[in-house]
């Protein structure tokens, strides 16, 4: 059965303080921008006008796709299980980020095609070895897609008891920016054709390669265009528990960080679900992948970073890390008008 | 006599080698975006493929306009010595970025109007007690300008001699925002009319007022539009000052973080008498000050960030710097392809 989630909407009662205490710190009034959302929001949901943001953690679900065998990525599919064990020796492109930044890295075996030996740094909620190929068929069955949201939800309740109020997503799969596309088209109803991009790296023919096969699946495709057949048709493992982990953390309340294109999907499909885990949302970059700007459109969403990113792994969240503690820490930490002795002219 | 400086283009011979690091580190070819592009001139600076970021400071030069006479501004005169205080006491705005990002502030009283006590915290480079009102006369002599950039060249080559390899540069002065309208309209030639913005929090009415009194000191100037006139002219000390402290800067092959509008027009006159300066910014943040967009484009500048701050004072520059720091340990702590063993077919 499909687990439910209680998500409720901050509770806005709060919202005038804190717009009292962000105006009347000494600068002139809005000069902070972006900064000063942040710290609204991050008290909103909070639920106090001193927030704290505690031992984040970015959890990367990874899993292969059954597509992956009709050569839609540049990478092959071996690249999923040799990234997680660069992810596992610290020195993968998310591995600096988190050192930096103070965040934990949870690497969930989603269902990747690879037997690890047992890891203790690998967590194992693998459903089954990769995807279906879902130019033939659906990627997974009903029963593994509700299994996919438990199993990312749990991940990210431990991670919660551990301490943790703030939390990012991240993926690894070759092959997920296909899966990603046909997403997007189902959901959103932009064509195919606009949801399409390089991945890790095509060039305009394999851009094109990809395109067709998309094209075919999609015209392919019997189901319905609501959510979960679209998850459970389209797949893959790791992006239906990132949906699942995204709900469970904004049932607990947590500030959830959003990386790029394909864990900007997972938002959506979690909002089409439940809309108000929007409210937890901040979203962290915007990449080249063509699509993610329009499908971050069609969220309202002004992702804080703009880096030419195409990585994945969370990178983009964690990269804007730094923007949303400087928010917390303008809200706690700076004067205000008569602490400072400013005239409050502006 | 205005001092002067020896700027060196970074050896480009180093190039090379640095792309094929970067390269060769284990992620999709260029997938790293912006961190790739400043990791290569962090170390085309450093001249280096292990660059590192010693001792960030932040310099902040202070000083009154007389134009602030003229109702320019949002905020009176007496903001700029007050909010010289909440910065002596860590509660300004700047403040938490700087304790966020490990950045040393170095406060510089360049011309305030106000007699401080002795603050063994703020650096004594007075010249005079505000500049005068341009909108009459020079806003200061020859001398006092050439003393402005020997002054701000000593102070960062203090910092410099203190360890430090990064810096970033901001300013108080009330009525900075006209003075640097002033200097963009003469230096780039763009009208004054889209130079012109709301500064501190004007709102409409007060931006015709400003840029009113703006366009009667333009039409009243009979100087050239060159460089070394305009800034004498136009003013104000802090400006002169980082326009000082940027070159020196250069010239020590630091890395300088150019923060919003105000540094912007600096670094704009700054590069107009040493073009190499340019090799050595990177540029903070785009904010919302009319204008700032059209000059970062005239100087074929692409900020790394967006969040709508106007509050100067290097707010901008600081809240960059990690995302330079993350293209420092890219470089440096990422696997390559053959020690990650991951697959080079992306």
């Amino acid at each position: 059965m499909m687990m439910t989630f209680d998500i409720q909407q901050p509770d806005n009662s709060i919202a005038k303080r804190l717009e009292d205490k962000i105006n009347d710190l000494a600068k002139p009034k809005g000069s902070l921008g972006t900064l000063e959302e942040l710290a609204f929001q991050t008290g909103l949901i909070q639920q106090t006008l001193t927030p704290a943001l505690r031992k984040p953690v970015n959890v990367i679900y990874a899993a292969d796709h059954g597509i992956a065998d009709e050569g839609v990525s540049k990478s092959p599919k071996e690249v999923t299980r040799q990234v997680i064990h660069n992810f596992l020796n610290g020195g993968a492109g998310v591995c600096f980020l988190a050192r930096q930044h103070g965040f934990k890295l949870k690497i969930v075996d989603s269902g990747v095609d690879f037997d690890f030996p047992p890891l203790p740094e690998l967590i194992n909620r693998k459903i089954r070895k990769g995807t279906r190929n879902f130019r033939y068929e659906a990627a997974m069955t009903q029963e593994e897609m509700e299994q996919a949201v438990r199993s990312g939800a749990e991940v990210v309740e431990e991670c919660y008891r551990n301490g943790s109020n703030v939390i990012s997503f991240g993926e690894m799969g070759i092959g997920n920016t296909a899966a990603s596309s046909m997403w997007m088209t189902c959901l959103t109803n932009i064509p195919l054709i606009e949801c399409v991009g390089a991945g890790s790296g095509l060039d305009s023919e394999g851009v094109r390669h990809k395109y067709t096969v998309l094209k075919e699946a999609l015209d392919h495709y019997q189901g319905s265009r609501e959510v979960l057949p679209v998850m459970q048709y389209f797949g893959g493992y790791e992006m239906v528990m990132a949906v699942g982990g995204m709900l469970k953390a904004a049932e607990l309340k947590m500030v959830i960080l959003i990386d790029g294109f394909i864990m900007t999907n997972c938002i959506l499909a979690a909002s089409l679900l439940y809309p108000e885990v929007l409210s937890y949302c901040i979203f962290g970059h915007c990449g080249d992948e063509a699509g993610h700007k329009r499908l971050l459109d069609s969220l309202g969403a002004r992702p804080l970073l703009h880096l030419g990113l195409r990585l994945g792994e969370g990178s983009g969240a964690i990269c804007a890390y730094p923007i949303v503690e400087s928010a917390v820490r303008m809200i706690n930490e700076m004067h205000t008008f008569s602490q400072a002795t400013v005239t409050k002219y502006f």
